[in-house]
């Protein structure tokens, strides 16, 4: 029943376009009740995402059964990659709504919305991950919107080319950049870290306060 | 006109509420008609958000006039501050938004999409910087989000604080922060730049190939 309301909202979408479709006109194609339509989905919105609230769902309960000695970047980049597969599970449909929600300002709201609480799903875990650290919300807050956005950059370009190549390689890729550039991150202050070895390349003609800064930054003291 | 216009909605929120205030009750207080009201704000959720399109303008201005030899995540890192500066010159103003953002879903939709514009502007600029340079795009995207993140956490700080304490120290350290966690950024290839420095952190016990798989990331051949 739920699915079939969802083809028959985006038969619709696509043939009329979002505004002009009615949840009447999706419950007539589907052969249902309007009482039906709103069991499943609060709003016409919500069945252009049927799938959000429960992507939610699975990425919450992923955090929440990481363990202590989890690296949190890596952890959070692997519940990000939850996302990428609900996408990835029908790249047809996903493309679909990719082109829909360009088109559509208020879905693309609700788009903005959904990416909020995922960005708040992940730095309330790291927030926990962090706490009692210098910068803990801070750096909770930056990882979780390096994250997203890195996942999104990907996904879209994806998106953009009709669904076609690897979508797991490329959000793989972009997730990899974001977790070198935070590195494994000090979990722990610096001098609690004894086993910490910390190697400068440099070049010759680099000023020398210039490479202490660094080496201060990449202690976490800077 | 539009300061009073301002002045007559926010004392309306207060006292009724942001969904019981309507237009003609903004209007009627501030002793102006509809036609008025329309000529500045499209809608009653604008009127919540008057120095945001003017603020956007400054800040795609600002960013088109930087120079070639800029630094282009401290480029970004200064659009930021024109944020801070348009909330910081009103702190009574800013705190009150604050607490009638966070009780109106609607407001807090609004401003997601604001903010959402505020970060494409500084990827669109950062993209360009990129243009040509591997994971341009990627890199552009995240280092947007991360200074969008960085803001957003020192200013929301500030708003919770009531607007006590110095917002302008705040949000430096925590644009600091990512200054230094994206470091200058490879602006050209690693080749053309003889003075860059490369700082490695790695356990003791970490794998060779870890350790040479984050310098050529850092170098920006990863």
């Amino acid at each position: 029943m739920r699915d079939a309301l969802v083809s028959a909202a985006f038969r619709l979408f696509l043939e009329r376009g979002y505004e002009r479709t009615t949840v009447d006109d999706i419950v007539a194609l589907a052969g249902v009740g309007r009482r039906s339509f709103f069991r499943y989905f609060p709003s016409k919105e919500d069945v252009v995402f049927p799938d959000h609230e429960r992507c939610l769902a699975d990425m919450t309960a992923f955090l929440a059964a990481g363990a202590e000695d989890d690296d949190p970047v890596r952890r959070v980049c692997d519940a990000a990659r939850l996302v990428l597969r609900m996408y990835a599970e029908n790249p047809t449909f996903s493309v679909q709504r990719y082109r829909l929600t360009k088109k559509v300002p208020g879905l693309r709201a609700y788009e903005l919305s959904v990416v909020w609480r995922y960005e708040r799903a992940l730095a309330e875990y790291l927030r926990g991950r962090y706490a009692g650290l210098r910068d803990g919300s801070l750096r909770a807050d930056v990882i979780a919107a390096a994250v997203v956005a890195a996942h999104n950059n990907a996904l879209r370009s994806w998106l953009r080319s009709h669904g076609r190549g690897d979508a797991n390689a490329a959000v793989d890729h972009a997730l990899g950049w974001v977790q070198s550039a935070f590195g494994a991150g000090p979990v722990r202050p610096a001098e609690e870290r004894p086993e910490d070895v910390v190697v400068v390349v440099s070049r010759r003609g680099a000023p020398l306060w210039r490479v202490v800064r660094e080496i201060e930054s990449a202690l976490g003291q800077g």
